[in-house]
């Protein structure tokens, strides 16, 4: 096979055959075709696009090119959920335990912080002790113990996504529905899963900000579970505004702790338990979604959610006192108050600019290697639909900087259209497709 | 400026600016952007395309990659031709010592062999002697002593050509129509000409085997000519067959003498008075093409065509002996007539294959560095409408060895297609585009 040929033919907008696939991701991981032709391929897969069986072919080339864990030692059903990501999206926190407090495993195998979007290994690590990097052995003790697990890419999991991943960043052709497919799916089928659920998100936080490209990357992401026989269903969910009320990797946990203790019952609490049901259904301790969903409700009301959450950060090495007395947390050192000048109801929100907000607090990173302030955050007190009078909080501010403070306050302002009519609340849950 | 940024933009198929295309190609050059990168952006190139100012602009940041000759220095209007290449077009040879001979100044910077094509410096090096490795000053003392000169391209030319097309080349990059404008455009206008004539060939033997492709490479080559204020005329050309009936380096040479001596008038001859004709007439020598051609014609019956190319032999430091007595020319060991099995009519020629079976003879290479035979190669004898009886000889193959011969022979065979009813010629010039 000849890497030119292969790249002419995607170039011209034919299908490559799983060998031809496999030739030019094995070929890229082990070094033996250079970058400059990968990344030609890359951009004609990006223009001409790949249909359902490249897609595929591409997933099961990157998935093995590590490790597939097996985890048949391990007793019961197998469901991870996978987020496409958002700002104040902490949900794998709060379902990980309900659905594990079930008997349903439950190995998450997370990322990091990326651009805007909060991290969910970047939120447990703000709970003290809590260990993210798990060796392989470690994951399938936890798990075996617990029931679920949360760790994050080991470098035997689909290595070639991080190389080809990498390649894509600096040749813009990260925005490609087949290659996100592959690079979502590579990861998690190495879990060794039987089923996932997936909360593909869309708005002005999220990566797909049309419904429709988030649906077609549903589709996508279904077609391809399916063609590794895993049970699947997607939720398009609403990101044009934070989900929950906080914002910042300690205040996320915070918010799961009062999610998970049944005393907070939003927007957060109601996509959980949405999450948590279609696992539970996957997982065949429901015989359907809504079921599911009740089941879910009840896990959080009779105690076990929470109880399993403790469980879980107490073997991953946090300290179980933080999440029992979330008081004891240290505190930012400055709080800035951003206050409504004027009445009126909350219209519209720049999700992409609230994330760069908490970016630019402390919360995430601006580039690779930077320190994140873990007590550094949001917490809005108004959200879409709300009315406001004049003097009103709309934000909380937290961090160790008044400078960072003034300028997020003003992100957050400006990313804020307000409205003299009442407005309405955006749909949540968008669309189900399974 | 950001290189992703910019890859971005073309993906998207916006236009690029003149800054960002500098940026681009000249970060490349001088090894400020990486492989990986531009190879990206060459595939979103080649996919999105490129609008006639990106193209004027991209010739331009590779021209000024390199040196840009002025010939001010030298009396005389200075024109060049260019052929996008084929099988048997040894045109350079006869047209520049036409059109030198009447003082106007052809500064040639020509190509070698590439793939099944022949090559104008491989031709000229087949007589013992001959330079085509002159440095600029070499170039400049030749072309003021005899109005002519045809050398190589150094490396002071155009730099930026040889390494974008070495990425082109494993790329799968190659044949876009502004890429293909920027590499010829940019080393025609370095050579410090005021007109270009263009031969873009189209046929079985051609790159662009379309007609329609030529004639959109034609018009893309004449409006970034026009864009850099040069007079410019190009001919749309058959190479359905091999031009002339001699392919081969030293073979092209003889049948280029028998042209400029008036021995030959078939359809070399007839397109190099075309060619020279349209060169006449850029250059002030005519009032018309007609009266260009007319007046190439003279300069072959009155000698003076036929002096000047001894002449400028002789100053490259060729044995001129070998031009006034080609019969002195080694000959190839074995010699095969490939014989026609039974009558009829020349229909339909492969000419890429004509060309793949002189390069099997040793008349071209199969890779960089290989050793070409100057003597090997192939004359047609009978050509498209040409009528056949049985055991009349359709080709002579030569070469050093026997077993080439017989490959070669079967290559030709198998190109050549035949009719039992009279086959029409093809019309040798298409179109003519100014």
């Amino acid at each position: 096979m000849n890497v030119v040929d292969l790249i002419r033919k995607k170039r011209d907008g034919n299908v490559l055959e799983k060998p031809e696939i496999d030739f030019l991701v094995s070929g890229y991981t082990k070094n033996k075709i250079p970058d400059y032709q990968f990344s030609a391929f890359l951009m004609a897969a990006y223009l001409k696009g790949m249909n359902e069986s490249e897609t595929s072919y591409l997933t099961d080339a990157m998935l093995h090119s590590g490790k597939v864990l097996n985890l048949n030692s391990i007793p019961g059903v197998k469901i991870d959920k996978h987020s496409t990501g958002g700002v104040g999206d902490k949900t794998s926190l709060i379902i990980a335990p309900i659905v594990a407090s079930l008997g349903i495993k439950v190995p998450m195998i997370s990322g990091r912080g990326l651009g805007h979007t909060g991290g969910t290994l970047d939120k447990l690590e703000s709970i003290p002790g809590f260990r993210t990097d798990l060796n392989l052995n470690e994951y399938k003790s936890v798990l075996k113990k617990c029931g679920a697990v949360l760790i994050g890419q080991t470098k035997e999991i689909a290595p070639a996504d991080k190389i080809i991943y990498s390649l894509r960043d600096v040749t813009a052709t990260v925005e490609s529905i087949p290659l996100i497919t592959g690079s979502i799916m590579s990861k998690k089928l190495a879990e060794g899963i039987d089923g996932l659920v997936l909360d593909v998100k869309t708005g002005s936080g999220a990566f797909m900000r049309k419904t429709k490209d988030a649906e077609t990357l549903a589709n996508s992401l279904i077609s391809t579970a399916k063609s590794f026989n895993k049970k699947v269903i997607a939720f398009i969910t609403d990101m044009n505004q934070p989900l929950g009320n906080y914002i910042g990797n300690w205040f996320e946990v915070y918010e799961s702790i009062l999610v998970l203790k049944g005393e907070v019952k939003n927007d957060l609490y109601e996509l959980c338990l949405n999450l948590a049901g279609a696992m539970i259904f996957l997982g065949g301790k429901s015989s359907s979604l809504k079921e599911g969903k009740t089941i879910a409700q009840e896990q959080i009301e009779n105690g076990k959610a929470f109880k399993k959450f403790a469980e879980i950060v107490k073997l991953q090495g946090g300290k179980v006192d933080y999440i029992n007395h979330p008081e004891k947390y240290p505190r930012s050192k400055f709080v800035k108050k951003l206050v409504a000048d004027k009445g009126g109801f909350v219209d519209k929100i720049d999700n992409y600019q609230i994330g760069m907000a908490s970016l630019e607090l402390g919360a995430g990173r601006k580039k690779l290697g930077d320190k994140i302030d873990p007590k550094a955050g949001i917490i809005f007190k108004k959200k879409i639909g709300d009315k406001l009078n004049k003097g009103d909080v709309i934000a909380d501010i937290h961090s160790d900087s008044k400078s960072k403070n003034e300028l997020a306050s003003g992100m957050i302002s400006d990313s804020i259209t307000f409205s003299n009519t009442k407005t309405t609340k955006p749909k949540l849950i968008k669309n189900i497709i399974m």
